[in-house]
């Protein structure tokens, strides 16, 4: 299976420059000294995620006469804003269908940039976007397992080295293995010493067992569920998995807990607000020290919209 | 009275630019679509706020021999942490004088920037800077009282109006009125007619008072105490009010509760933990547009560094 390659990452970052934030890197003196610590805050895109990156790059490489005739997308998260931003952006509709149960609130962040949203039972998803395919002849745009999607990630590890050329470590959330995979083809190419690992729940660690068995290991939904970082739910796909697997360094499994202190440390020490899948790498930095190489870290701030309850929740953690 | 000129603040923005963060700007889809928001965070600075701009210029303008006698600064809050982290990059001691009812957290950050932390009674902080001056002969760092502490805060304008060339309306906090005065410089030449307002609490709105009279008004220090915003407790010096008397198209007075919303609806919307001083200028944009002139708002968010009590009062406030 071919690999996206560098090329594709700064194919992607020229395409995408116009709408993207080159997001800052943000250095953290509250961190251990001796392993110093830097944020890629990708909360500050528009939408509050990296998911802006891939979308956009994505539709740039659709024909426009194709493109008139609107873009699809099924997600109740990060994905869907992406698609109904970069949409709006080219002026193309944009039909993104929602399970039922999905919050309000994401609901109205989703119209807010303009998308029409299609609400559906759940597990009818996947099938009710086929169909809007099919009816309109509009281009699906899914949320991680396609090379420009993966590319248009991957210009966040462009970023990173070109910032921090003596980055040692990379510290990157996954879940369907997008972000993690066009991060590490950029990173481990353009800086092959550097080493670049995945983080995940423990409760939804399907990629770390898939890592270690040479295979991809099925992990039950009602499992993966169980994490409160909603964002890490999903499994890599074929192609994800055969970056994941030839590039990363390794992949740390944290706790519920140490996610919830991972936020409550970027809201007071770093003035970010991370939702729980934006946090993992802090966590993983914050707890898993022995299970990383030593140097520099930087760790991906992914997405930041979350939960008010659950941030009250982290708030509330803790001995501060 | 002599202003600063735009010629100060370019040359600051040289100087600085080695040390300091060019803030992205942040565009807010979440606003009124019919007068635009975009947020200006100088909360990502490595010490959360933009006092490090004025810090690292005025450092920049002392000679080395008298620089290597030490910096000294009288602060409880941001500025204390500026001045520490500008004289550790130039390798130079920071004696930083606070108050002995400093909270422990404040004590503590300034001193992890290398400085000896001297603390003294309640109201002797300026004797006592004085006198270690007078036996080091290091050099005082005054928070907002001095023309090249106005030049480094007036960057942020400079970075705005190139950022943003058809900015209509600049928004920002007011407490000693360095930042306002340091802005309201650089805007109002580069693009005089942009509306700047400074903003301020309501509990200590000497400032409008002082605008509104034509000459300083004193509030006694028990009334402006009253704010929750307590980097914004302190009164604009002589130099400082000729700034802002002469430039500034307004100001606005904001209540608790709005500057409560404000925090809220940073940290869930724009993902960016502001401190209540840091956050007036979106309160302002949200609770009273019918002061401001219509268009496109930029508003300075200037701090984050806000004590976890308050912060979880303002995350427990409001509807949603």
């Amino acid at each position: 299976m071919d690999l996206v390659t560098l090329d594709d990452v700064n194919g992607a970052a020229e395409r995408i420059a116009h709408a993207v934030m080159r997001t800052p890197l943000i250095s953290c003196p509250w961190a251990d000294p001796g392993r110093p610590l830097t944020l890629k805050p990708e909360i500050l895109q528009v939408i509050g995620s990296f998911k802006i990156r891939g979308a956009v790059n994505a539709l740039a490489r659709v024909d426009a006469s194709v493109l008139a005739r609107g873009v699809v997308a099924y997600s109740s998260g990060n994905h869907a804003q992406a698609v109904a931003w970069a949409a709006k952006e080219l002026g193309v509709p944009a039909r993104i269908v929602m399970p039922e149960e999905t919050p309000q609130v994401k609901v109205d962040a989703t119209r807010r940039h303009g998308a029409e949203v299609v609400l559906c039972d759940t597990g009818r998803r996947v099938q009710v976007a086929d169909e809007i395919v099919a009816t309109t002849g509009g281009t699906l745009v899914p949320p991680f397992d396609h090379p420009d999607v993966i590319a248009g990630q991957g210009t966040i590890g462009v970023e990173i080295v070109e910032d921090l050329p003596d980055v040692d470590v990379v510290l990157v959330p996954v879940s369907g293995g997008g972000l993690a995979s066009g991060i590490a083809v950029a990173v481990k190419t353009m800086r092959p010493g550097t080493r670049v690992y995945g983080v995940e729940p423990a409760l939804a660690a399907d990629a770390r067992d898939s890592l270690h068995a040479g295979h991809r290991v099925d992990w039950p939904i009602e499992d993966r569920n169980r994490t409160i970082a909603d964002a890490l739910r999903s499994q890599p796909s074929e192609l994800t998995f055969a970056h994941l697997s030839r590039l990363l360094d390794g992949i740390v499994a944290v706790s519920e807990d140490e996610i919830l202190d991972a936020i409550r440390t970027l809201a007071l020490d770093a003035h970010l607000v991370a939702e729980p899948g934006g946090a993992v790498a802090v966590a993983a930095y914050l707890h898993h020290a022995d299970e990383l190489a030593p140097g520099h870290v930087v760790a991906v701030v992914s997405g930041g919209n979350i939960d008010p309850e659950i941030f009250a929740r982290a708030m509330g953690s803790g001995k501060r």
